[in-house]
């Protein structure tokens, strides 16, 4: 590692020498484009830096750390966590940061017993391990692996038939009492996919389940996809999925301190009024031991879209399988480090630019998280090498190694909870990663960085296909997107970014505290089914899924020109004409969500009432017909109509000044610079409410959100949006008004920040 | 039996007193209730009749008769299926039909040496046969058993690597070039589904494959479906499908007789220049045998819409999987057994309505053909019970009972080439059945009988719902259809019977004579899976498929009443408004069709030319950018709209005067009625044109053929609708105005008819 260090001091000045022969065209070429929130010479100063960023970055350091970070299990409370968050930290430190370990004390239940077995019609005891294979270093350090099980699982000791409910979600239910199957006092048997694992068993108890078991079947990630590890990469029959099942839609982090930090003196929930705890006890499975579960049902048989890959007639049960299932924990509290690096801004101090991504892993963790964290080690090396050539950033970078993300976003929510004050008067932007893979950017976010985010993957190039990374997301878009992407791609200057709901370290920031934010990463091509097992390792990853980490420094170039744009931004590079449009967007499809809603109900309903379904159904099989629906009515959208129609002006406004500065048209004093960023840096934060979400005060975001019943999905304008989907007709026509005086908020400093440059 | 018919004989004076008392309400509301091509007082007594029609019909009679038929294996040159045509002869003359077995020769191959070997990467052999099951009566007959293989492959001795095709029709293929595979010289692997099953050899052939396998994949019939026989209904891992596999979209019938009668003395085509025999070997295989060659495939996975249900990962090859297939058969010459059974009508004898079904099976086939063929048996058992009353058909009544389906609709073909003057002549209608389950009522044919279909399935009662089988129709498509189909399922007063393909004896009737006909049958509550395997069985059909003969008895009382109706109508039940609202819909769906192609050809040139599927695809892949294709012209569609126009007006004049004679408003004099029925006789063969089909003479019909790339499955106005689907653009513009000439003659044609009422 020393000569790697001592390789690239002395090639810094070569590497100058260099840029200006080979690099001229695209120089001079870059001098003339504009980039969001810089005046035209500190542009063309940026993107000199970038290049010199992006040449310093050494995808061997990020296979070194990488090597080095998943050499044994590291989750949290592990002894290997604690000593890679002092490895991280002590490379922040030794790169020139203010480097700090902030601790935390969080609920983390690892189990003690675990037991699934078929009782009836035959004995069968569920293995719940996954052996070591000889083709993965790693996969057998047994002692130091956590065992297959779901975090946040309540203690039980249930047996009762089974029920097979397919993802069971929701609409799965509906499913179910349409043939006649009650869950009341049986074990729901249900697979991976189609929402966020958490949702099952919360859906499960809702409807009267008294146990939950997850199993992944080959269908989502195993031999239906491809190949299985060792031989590709995809889940074998023994390999099963990890994961938290805690109510994340309600609150994330530790369960017993919602809304405030986890800190050795935090006022602490007991764990029987921990909410986020399930209702029912959990547990995985692989397909190896659900396959004997699903050969024993009878009944019905189910319909074809719930159909998994196992070769095995699916019936829905009940029984006459009958499972014992039985799960005890340790209720421990363990330690939670969270490494936060700092480099103080030049200029501007208190605006803080964070990036972050998490270091603990269920297991070994090369692609979830080790491959996101050694690319924001590489950024935070890289940008120390720049400081040697006298650049400094004018705003505060912040990196983070967030720990305790996998059992629920527990490092960076107890940080952001611990710290929301100053958070929300410094914080202009989080970056968030959550590993990385091979193949196409991914960009989620706030819709006012999705000007940004173009510019940024418009200059970084694919390593496979030499062309921007933005082109390669468009070139996705066009080939394989359904006609309305397809459309999009072809008619509209810049993609869209995606929406963020949850499942990531952003969340806090977001959705909490209204910090603009963004999640980054490449993906697509690498090949999926070791996620959150011991088969996520380095042999693993290296075999299959950036074999070159040339995806790393892709996202390196992308995570890394964030950073550095919005650290040295003459103003902060937010815009809301993309924005505007985004939230047009989503408006409409509240109202064609409703129309539709309200012409199934009435198609459906006269099917009902005519005896349409009833005549259809085949005689020999149970079916019970729906009950009638209420009929869907006509809402008042005005407010909301009205609200965006501001919006659109003020951001009409905005853009027009901002593009004159852009431009050197017009320019700004210091003054009238720092006071439009105070107002920029602020501006997300007018898109919360500080009550909150309905029944769940912690989501905060008016725009963004997890669902309620999809976990990690995002639902957009959710106050809304989610009472239509639910049919609270009442609720949906209050949260309107809500929504709209919001946005007429956010529409008014909008209209500020214009003011601001005038 | 001899009891049976003593009870009939003595029931039907108590019958009638019966009905007066018990069906009063319904008669009385009959007899203002409109039939089409009857007088209304006429139409009172039709109705009358039919009741006693449907009451003389007995369930007993269909199952004792398909346990006789069924008992022992019945294929085409079996000793069974001659003594079952000569037991249906019986039965026919037993009721008083002028009947005769009239026989042919055909050609009939059977298997002497059938070899599928896997000689690398390991030694498998395929085992090409259907074991016998205890719970089945018949399945061990295997002396008599026709083995697991395909009527009309050449014979052959190939090793190759094999290639996994998916459905194997031409578009599969398109898949395979892009991911750089080619078939030459290879054996390919293909699953049963996506088209008729002959189609897979033809396309293999043309794309240089020299040998061809074709499997029963679980996902369309077998566990993914259900639990399989004899559990339940579906095909368990030893099943497979016999079947001809002979190029039946050119001719069907005896392959070395096209276009004539096999009688004995025919001129015959040598083995060497029949068109219709396969150009390579092929064989079907049982899930169980094509496993150990699905796993032994390597290459690239194939998409997702390509993966079956067994527990493998599905790979293209080539290889390293190869296979020795040798097929060497018995090139005999085979009697065949028509057996054709007359009633003579009393007022226009030499108007004929043909009802028929096959008689040989692969196997035992009890639901294909028997439970078809008893029904016509009943249908025609019924009528003999009604001439006792004194009625007499007004014209010749002609039951059929065709051998050699199974190969290649050879009994029908043969016969109707045969007699093909004196059918243009005479027949009026041909209806057809080709076994029957329980559900729903499928009807296909002429739209010219649209309305009389539709009149027919009103009056039919649903023997599990209690409503008519043509309001369970409708709910079916309200609850089940697509978008389009619900819509007209709400809009259209009339349901829309299907166009034909092919796949059963209407095609010489229909496609290569013009004769008016039907297909009907009921289904899509039967389970499927043994469809021409030896678990086709009384004890199957009895389990699974109609166990109570329910809709064996609402077929013969469906089909029963189209041969009664049309035979004792006033004028021919022919009308054509619904035929030119089909003409209409089938011509809006190629003028579409032509649309989205030049939009989907720009497009996806575009993507070409300007490198964007480069762009998206996955380096450590294989993807051969495709060449780009020729932009779609603009077509002249002008004669056929100008043609369309024509027809709705004559049609529209028809039916004015149609209408007023079935209000009693206005009278035909016998000459008229005879006059007008001369003309609706032959009005459909004014749709044929005597030079054919493109390269296939033998289909003459305008508006309907079995696709040459599908099969089974129909091509409406398939002279212009194939050119455009082969980018023909040359033919397609030669094609409008000769498919235009035919409707024209059509329209005058109607004109005629409609004038003649004046």
């Amino acid at each position: 590692m020393g000569n790697q260090y001592g390789l690239i001091r002395h090639w810094v000045p070569i590497f100058c020498g260099f840029l200006s022969t080979v690099y001229s065209v695209p120089l001079l070429s870059a001098e003339v484009k504009p980039l969001i929130g810089f005046v035209p010479e500190s542009a063309s100063r940026e993107r000199t830096l970038e290049a010199q960023f992006d040449a310093s970055l050494a995808k061997n350091n990020l296979r070194d750390w990488m090597q080095h970070l998943t050499a044994r299990p590291h989750h949290l409370g592990s002894a290997f966590d604690k000593e890679n968050a002092e490895f991280i930290a002590e490379k922040f430190r030794s790169w020139g940061y203010e480097t700090a370990i902030e601790e935390f004390e969080v609920l983390f239940p690892t189990p003690k017993v675990r037991v699934v077995e078929m009782i009836e019609p035959a004995k069968f005891t569920a293995a719940l391990s996954e052996p070591a294979l000889k083709e993965d270093a790693t996969s057998g350090q047994v002692s130091e692996q956590l065992p297959v099980y779901h975090a946040y699982s309540i203690d039980g000791d249930v047996t009762a038939e089974i029920v097979y409910v397919n993802f069971g979600i929701p609409k799965d239910y509906e499913t179910l009492a349409e043939n006649g199957i009650d869950v009341k006092g049986k074990i729901v048997l249900a697979r991976y996919g189609g929402s966020w694992r958490g949702i099952k068993p919360k859906v499960a108890a809702e409807h009267g389940a008294i146990g939950c078991l997850i199993y992944s079947d080959p269908h989502e990630d195993g031999f239906f996809q491809g190949d299985v590890y060792p031989k590709d990469a995809w889940r074998n029959e023994t390999g099963a999925q990890r994961g938290s099942v805690a109510d994340m839609p309600l609150y994330p982090g530790d369960p017993l301190t919602p809304g405030v930090g986890a800190t050795k003196d935090a006022h602490r929930l007991t764990i029987k009024e921990a909410p986020t705890l399930t209702k029912i006890p959990v547990l995985p499975l692989s397909h190896s031991d659900a396959l004997p579960l699903l050969k024993a049902l009878e009944g019905s048989v189910v319909p074809e879209d719930w159909r998994g890959a196992l070769p095995v007639t699916y019936h829905f049960g009940p029984g006459p399988a009958k499972v014992h299932l039985k799960v005890e924990f340790d209720w421990k509290q363990v330690p939670l480090f969270d490494v936060i690096a700092k480099l103080r801004g030049n200029e501007r101090p208190d605006e803080w630019i964070i990036r972050g991504n998490h270091h603990d892993a269920w297991v070994n963790g090369a692609s979830d998280p080790t491959s996101g964290m050694v690319v924001v080690m590489e950024e935070a090396r890289a940008i120390s090498e720049l400081l040697k050539t006298g650049w400094k950033p004018k705003r505060t970078i912040i990196f983070a190694a967030w720990d305790g993300e996998e059992p629920g976003l527990l490092g960076s929510t107890e940080w952001v909870e611990t710290h929301g004050e100053e958070l929300r008067k410094h914080a202009a932007l989080y970056i968030n990663s959550d590993g990385n893979g091979r193949g196409f950017l991914n960009a989620g976010g706030s819709h006012s960085l999705e000007k940004f985010v173009n510019e940024i993957a418009r200059d970084v190039q694919d390593p496979q296909k030499k062309i921007s990374v933005a082109e390669r997301a468009k070139a996705l878009a066009l080939v394989k997107g359904n006609p309305e992407t397809k459309k999009e791609a072809r008619d509209r200057a810049d993609f869209r970014i995606s929406a963020l709901g949850s499942g990531s370290d952003y969340t806090p920031f977001l959705q909490h505290n209204g910090i603009a934010s963004l999640n980054l990463g490449f993906g697509g091509e690498d090949n999926g089914g070791v996620y959150h097992s011991i088969y996520d390792s380095f042999d693993h990853f290296t075999r299959f899924v950036d074999p070159k980490f040339e995806y790393g420094i892709a996202l390196a170039q992308t995570a890394g020109r964030a950073v550095l744009r919005s650290a040295n931004a003459d103003v902060l590079p937010f815009e809301f004409k993309n924005l505007t449009d985004s939230l047009d967007k989503y408006f409409q499809e509240i109202t064609k969500l409703t129309d539709e809603m309200r012409e199934e109900t009435k198609q459906k309903n006269q099917l009902i009432s005519d005896k349409t379904l009833e005549a259809v159904s085949d005689p020999t099989k149970t079916f019970i017909v729906p009950a009638v629906k209420d009929p869907v009515p006509f809402l008042n959208f005005a407010p909301l109509q009205n609200a965006l129609a501001q919006l659109r002006e003020s951001a009409a406004h905005f853009d027009k000044l901002r593009n004159e500065i852009a431009s050197g048209k017009r320019t700004l004093t210091m003054d009238q610079q720092q006071a439009l960023d105070s107002i920029l840096l602020g501006s997300e934060r007018t898109l919360i409410r500080n009550e909150g979400l309905p029944r769940r005060p912690w989501f905060k975001h008016q725009i963004y959100a997890p669902g309620f019943y999809t976990g990690y999905g995002v639902k957009t304008l959710p106050g809304v949006r989610e009472a239509i989907e639910q049919r609270d007709w009442k609720e949906a026509e209050e949260q309107v008004p809500i929504v709209a005086k919001v946005i007429e908020q956010f529409a008014a400093e909008v209209e500020r920040a214009a003011n601001s440059m005038n």
